[in-house]
């Protein structure tokens, strides 16, 4: 704990807090983006949980980014995102997009179907649905930047199944 | 569809927003403060998914809250707030504080045992985790505000149960 100014300005350790985070369970997306060449070669994405609406009209919703990964410089310079939430049978593609150095970034979009959507960004085909978005306000906190989102386009991809979870450090459905 | 301006900046209509939100599952949680009287009279709370972490050091959390809540007056006013994730079991304690009228806003806090943590907000106590906070940075949008929090205390309570978790229209463990 670290006193920062008066009384109650006291901080949780960054330990307790990832172990506490661990106990909220959340969605799991891949956050993609492209860098304009119009060209597949030029798409980007990464494996997220922190993904929230904020309204409904007009249709806005938040992604928290790491700044040290990868794709943040493109998503930064491109100001468009897309965010692809996955049905429990898409661990592999999950997988694809989690961590460093498990998949070469060119390979992250082989072995799964993905097109452009009208930004640009690659979309999941049979992705649970998709939200097709342009950058309106980038809040810098610490370690992350929060990418408030106007949502373009809206894709439903047929049925419903059940989600891919996160929780407690593993992956359910 | 609205054309905004330019070819790309056209918004998805807020029915397809929220159709497409009900794919993105969401723990369920009970958002609590307190206008600082010291006494439980005080406290309010309100049920939400809009929670997601944004940095582990510093400690902090990000709250979506509609303006409208009840509630929305006494966290602004107060600057304190607490998320208590539910686990499987506490459907009852969520159908305390969703929705209007439901349950009479000082009738939400019995038939469950809370108490105040460290900032005054109550902490529900057989919750799979909370998180006291206090509100560093406050962003307006549109009908919500955006609460970006200092984690003061994290609290893990006991063994991890299944969590209650917002999907489709229905809560699952």
């Amino acid at each position: 704990m670290t006193v920062l100014e008066g009384t109650m300005r006291v901080s949780a350790t960054p330990e307790a807090f990832r172990r506490g985070m661990r106990r909220l369970a959340g969605a799991c997306t891949i956050i993609t983006s492209a860098d304009g060449s119009g060209v597949s070669e030029g798409w980007v994405g990464l494996a997220a949980t922190a993904v929230c609406s904020v309204t409904a009209d007009p249709p806005r919703l938040l992604v928290c980014v790491n700044r040290n990964v990868w794709a943040h410089k493109t998503i930064t310079a491109s100001g468009v995102l897309a965010v692809n939430v996955l049905g429990r049978a898409q661990d592999a593609v999950l997988s694809r997009f989690s961590g460093a150095g498990v998949c070469a970034p060119e390979e992250k979009f082989h072995s799964s179907k993905w097109r452009a959507g009208i930004t640009g960004a690659p979309l999941l085909e049979d992705a649970l649905v998709t939200f097709d978005c342009v950058i309106a306000e980038t809040i810098a906190a610490s370690t992350h930047d929060i990418f408030i989102c106007d949502v373009v386009e809206v894709n439903d991809h047929g049925a419903v199944t059940d989600p891919l979870v996160y929780f407690n450090g593993a992956f359910f459905s």
